[in-house]
């Protein structure tokens, strides 16, 4: 895929990932490889559909990769590449930021 | 706002600014105050009403606070708090994660 992409950074970055469940994806896939199932069950709300086309479209701009094990039924594992990986300090900020707004504004 | 925030901290995070125009607001703040019009020509595409409905938002969840100015015509201006301050390691993240990005996929 060859899309134009923005002239900011963070722009270019919110057009890859803004999607709040790529993000939840990355999360659970950073520690490490995990089935369909094991990240629907980790998403809750999410539909079959949703998930597929999120794990598609992270395919396509080289956050992820696809394994289908041929056994019955078909094993299907999600892994994050090198490009994915390297969203980690994005997320390890998120964490660390979400975790003293909620401490400042607990009840 | 009392509102029930995400056990996950990455995930309050994306609750609070996951909106792409949110974190283009605090990209643009972060450099220091801006007026309404200096924002709404900065963003490029947005309309009045999503603009003003997206700073409304992030003034009641503290990221920002929104001063006017009684002159003819009014002066509105909008300056991050410190909460919104402390969202810049994030936003560093994002631009540096983008930067590289695009540089390894570079035609």
């Amino acid at each position: 895929m060859k899309k134009e992409l923005p002239a900011c950074p963070v722009e270019t970055t919110l057009t890859l990932i803004s999607d709040r469940w790529k993000v939840l994806i990355i999360r659970d896939l950073l520690t490490g490889t995990k089935r369909f199932g094991e990240l629907k069950k980790s998403l809750g709300s999410i539909s079959q559909k949703v998930l597929t086309a999120n794990l598609r479209a992270m395919e396509e701009i080289g956050l992820l990769t696809r394994k289908v094990y041929a056994e019955v039924p078909p094993r299907v594992e999600y892994t994050l590449t090198e490009t994915g990986q390297s969203l980690k300090p994005i997320l390890d900020s998120m964490y660390k930021w979400g975790e003293e707004y909620k401490a400042k504004n607990a009840s």
